[in-house]
């Protein structure tokens, strides 16, 4: 159930003392987790943060990616290390330097990953004692992955992880945050590993293809981290070569896992809610129409008070980038249908919200364009922890 | 200060017991106002909600407004007649005739504005009634405009009033809501008036130019209402002709100070934000970035906590459809610069949010463009308004 559940591959989660000491309780958490590729292969794809204010590790990974050989990724909490300019960036690299020592290989094969406050320096002394000690934790099985899963953590509450074994081959994982290239509650990181034997390009199409159907359609505030980060490495250690769309499946599999999981335990949350749009010209329609409801306000508050007020997610539907014809729009909140050619149909009150599930579904009745995304509702307990003072 | 305030103009506003009675106090407001131009001039202009789903009144008043030419304007609290089908485009057609039969003038010279629940029938009769006795209560006079501001208010606290007199003649107007044809908190209904001598043209010309630069740059919480409206009646009766880029220009200052009201009286509010981007490639790409940022729930709730979180700013800008360059992007809170070339400077604590306004400033170093977007913060009162079961 972790990174470490493919073959040849460590990991290994350390507190390193980076989280500020002001925060308490979670200052004493492991802060440093490190996960390293034995291989005998090293094929590694990456996918990143959309926002053009993008944090140092992100910068440097996406160019250690172009080599698409990986040996191993750090990632720390407490720091996010964007917004810190080229002394930064300088962290970051000597970050990947010193793992690149301890590992004896090169920076370039190392990717960097960093959660925390934007704008702040990280305590670089403090990151590079601790990649020595995660450097001699390192070990392979459960409570090593778990270990490396913990550490990232920020305002988590648990660990997200996730593994399937198929066809001779496991792909694992685990997440923090919650969100993606393009929405981004706080910095999502995601590590994935596999002992499938795959081919630098098909790494790339099978991450990209199940990244886009997955973290990019979890939306639990519409904002965009300056770090978000997805990487894959693979080791061969299994000796199977994976059939391509097999690969893909598998790995849509696991990330739709921790995508589940990152919504499950987003900020504040009270509502796992599921907007599901149908019947739109096309899917791209169905997604812009999805995110639009799954982004708006007055729905989030709605639904955080258990409150089927269709009449907001008609005027959300009618306020996005896609067609919509009033004529055609229907509107069923868990599977009670409250709204058809948009107006009202039944009793609004049989639709019971009560429960911590919510499914929207909203037919545009124009093709068959289709996107589901997944948000939570907007409640006080968000408020609270996005309102309490940084530092 | 009013509506009434131009001359050739009488208002009324009374208590026809539209408002939902569970609501409580609120019910015994007065809830259906009209304003009726007495001439000699008519002429009108109007712009709307671009919400997809538009609600029966929005529906109605557009295509009356294709003469550019109205008699009156009926309003009312209590239900939005949006999502209502061609039963409640009935209602509207019905409430501009029984306008039409008391003032003695077609049911094509009426405008109907709405403002409450989405997808609830109106108690017609109940209008009809009340528009009865609207006629009767019509005066001229602060205080009949008065009546009619405060009986289309429906989360409000306040009505919102306006007026300015110069060049010999005058502009006045009311507005409940906050928001605009692209966002909108709830509802936002305005109607201006004016006794300059305008043509339809001008009118019309004046009434983009001024909401384009007033209420489509107030976003509270970027959803948009199905009702949004704003309509400008001229009389006339100050027999002067206005010139129009002083026509313009007064407008534009009764519509800003008319916004200014809204923002005020947001739901939720502690904070008045004023977010203005300098330095874009040009105007459009500073109203993209000044729009983003102010609709960022990360930005809102870091606010509401007084918070001088500079990095999320950068990273809503950053995130943003405008071109940024992380090399030349500063920011700027109450004064205080935090941020130079996307990096930390000075003390962030020395911006003192503690008070009720707060300016920021992002210049993205680019270009020549410029634009300001008021909204509010993120609070627990925002929360608890809009997750109030609706019915």
């Amino acid at each position: 159930m972790s990174v470490t559940a493919p073959q040849g591959f460590r990991a290994a989660g350390v507190r390193a003392g980076i989280r500020n000491q002001s925060l308490g309780a979670t200052a004493s958490r492991p802060d440093v987790a490190l996960v390293v590729n034995d291989g005998p292969q090293q094929v590694a794809a990456g996918v990143f943060t959309r926002n053009q204010v993008k944090a140092a590790p992100v910068l440097w990974s996406q160019q250690v990616l172009r080599e698409q050989n990986l040996r191993a990724v750090v990632l720390n909490a407490g720091g996010a290390n964007a917004c810190t300019g080229p002394d930064g960036f300088g962290d970051t690299h000597r970050t990947a330097e010193k793992v690149a020592d301890v590992l004896g290989c090169g920076a370039i094969e190392v990717g960097v990953c960093s959660t925390g406050l934007i704008g702040e320096r990280l305590p670089i002394e403090r990151l590079l004692k601790g990649v020595e000690a995660a450097a001699v934790e390192l070990a392979d099985g459960e409570d090593a992955g778990t270990r490396a899963a913990t550490a990232v953590l920020t305002t988590d509450t648990v660990d997200k992880q996730a593994a399937v074994g198929r066809h001779g081959w496991t792909v694992g994982g685990f997440a923090k945050g919650a969100g993606m290239m393009a929405p981004s509650l706080a910095t999502m990181l995601v590590v994935l590993t596999t002992d499938a034997i795959v081919t630098p390009e098909q790494a790339d199409g099978a991450l990209r293809a199940a990244t886009a159907m997955t973290f990019d359609r979890l939306d639990i505030d519409g904002s965009t981290s300056t770090n978000d980060t997805v990487l894959l490495l693979a080791s061969g250690a299994s000796g199977v070569e994976a059939e391509a769309d097999a690969f893909t499946e598998v790995l849509t599999e696991v990330c739709a896992d921790l995508a589940r999981g990152l919504q499950a335990d987003a900020e504040g949350v009270t509502k796992r809610i599921a907007v599901t749009v149908t019947g739109a010209r096309d899917d791209r329609d169905a997604l812009v129409a999805a995110r639009t409801i799954a982004r708006d306000s007055l729905v989030k508050t709605a639904l955080f008070g258990s409150d089927p007020n269709w009449g907001r997610i008609a005027a959300a539907v009618g306020a996005s980038e896609a067609t919509v014809e009033p004529e055609t729009l229907s509107v069923t909140v868990n599977g009670v249908l409250l709204c058809e050619a948009a107006a009202a149909v039944g009793d609004r009150h049989k639709a019971d919200l009560s429960g911590p599930e919510i499914a929207v579904e909203v037919d545009l009745g124009l093709g068959g364009g289709l996107a589901t995304v997944l948000t939570t509702d907007l409640s006080h307990a968000y408020v609270d922890e996005n309102s309490a003072y940084s530092s």
